[in-house]
């Protein structure tokens, strides 16, 4: 059991940033890893929608055997909160750890949080910061278009419409005299700098999918699920549409080629609910 | 059969521009529209998965006894082009009818051609238009972003982030001194403004949601397949995301509420090939 893989999905290609910093931390595991991108993005969708397609990303994974699910997606981790209670394997979410870590890094308990609509109106990050310490003031702010953004390769920190859309969005967040703020979605770490920029370097910026990556080690030690083995581990990669496509912009995340690694993969006909 | 609907599908809410055409043109029709909400945008999927999805769309359009389909999806007019030899009922999607207008409409020969990546990358239009007329010169740009800028409200012509979208995408066709451009997505009528704006109101820009509803009209006559009913036609319109959020944003595309009309249904489920 230990040798079996840790499972990751994402709506799209935004977890492979947690996937790049699982690596780091624990380079003997073999990790799985599905991207929906034939359905990608999940954050203008409905609630009913989400949950149906987390069910199916999620069986995917156990038909492959892993021993824990890692949801490294910020809409689903914010919606599908009953996932976990359905899953025979340990399993994370991106919201906890992350809100956890926002937590502890911020000093005036004024914390903002952004992602796509659907996380930031399911309130998730919020609830989470006020559970741990009910005196923050917590500021949300979707950015629907920073997923459009980086999945387009407009990332640049010195691109005026990053520049302009970042500022049309943090303006609010900015006035509110923010020290931390969460990345709420796994997408948006990409345009880490150019969100950094226009804070003026000021504000800690929380990563989910560092975080995530981070709590999944301590998921796996409480557990006993870490792999002996001293070999390096392998990353295997599905996605929905095309591993062409996947293959050309993965490198925006992970900052290395996947090479061979990746197959497609068709849940519609494998796994409908 | 004649008092049968008209089926029009779209990857998401664009088609609705053909829509609001259509019932202008032939106000006795009844119209089922089918849009994509829960997989949408299809411009940036593969060839494979944009035509799976495509016969999927169809097939739920003829389960509703439709008498004629029309793909009103640039993306899938492009891309799924044996969708119409696979049909049992007359079909146009938006390519040749467009690349027809397109082709009256310029004087200069200098064409540009804008769409999703799909549309663009399959040539589509550009090949209709040379065999139009061997001698046009036409110029392509694929626009990615217009769909997300559009479906999350960035349309006003006022807007800097839209001029300045609309700048980076357009630039080099501006140069090319077209005086024709067809919108080759029937999102983009919905910042013709601000393309209209940008190239100086020197360029005829061709609706392909428009043209193709002209070309229904010739289409129906040509089969014989006229409501001759007096009444008011109905139309009645299938989402596969929820029914709330298509009711909030169709109404940028209509111009009008689509009140009570609309239903949702779960492709996956039903008409899994």
């Amino acid at each position: 059991m230990t040798e079996n893989a840790i499972g990751i999905f994402d709506s799209g290609l935004g977890g492979l940033t947690a996937v790049k910093e699982l690596v780091k931390l624990l380079p003997n595991e073999n990790v799985i890893y599905f991207g929906d991108t034939a359905r990608v993005p999940y954050g203008n969708r409905s609630k009913r929608t989400i949950i149906r397609y987390a069910e199916q990303d999620a069986d995917f994974l156990l038909s492959r055997g892993v021993k824990m699910i890692i949801a490294a997606c910020g809409t689903v981790s914010s919606v599908a909160v009953n996932l976990k209670d359905e899953l025979p394997v340990p399993f994370t979410g991106v919201v906890a750890p992350t809100a956890y870590a926002a937590a502890h890094a911020t000093k005036s308990g004024r914390i903002g949080v952004i992602g796509t609509s659907a996380t930031v109106n399911s309130g998730s990050y919020k609830n989470e910061l006020l559970r741990l310490d009910s005196s923050f003031s917590v500021f949300q702010q979707d950015c629907p278009l920073f997923v459009s953004l980086v999945e387009n390769s407009f990332i640049s920190a010195d691109d005026d419409i990053v520049k302009m859309v970042v500022e049309r969005y943090l303006k609010g967040l900015k006035e509110q005299n923010i020290d931390t703020l969460i990345l709420g979605c796994t997408h948006f770490p990409i345009i880490a700098q150019a969100i950094s920029n226009y804070l003026e370097g000021r504000v800690t910026l929380i990563d989910s999918g560092k975080e995530t990556a981070l709590y999944a080690v301590k998921l796996l030690e409480k557990h006993k699920l870490f792999n002996r083995s001293e070999q390096p581990g392998s990353c295997r990669y599905y996605v929905s549409d095309t591993v062409e496509d996947f293959r050309r912009t993965a490198e925006i995340f992970l900052g290395k080629n996947v090479g061979n690694e990746v197959s497609h993969i068709n849940l519609e006909h494998a796994f409908v609910h």
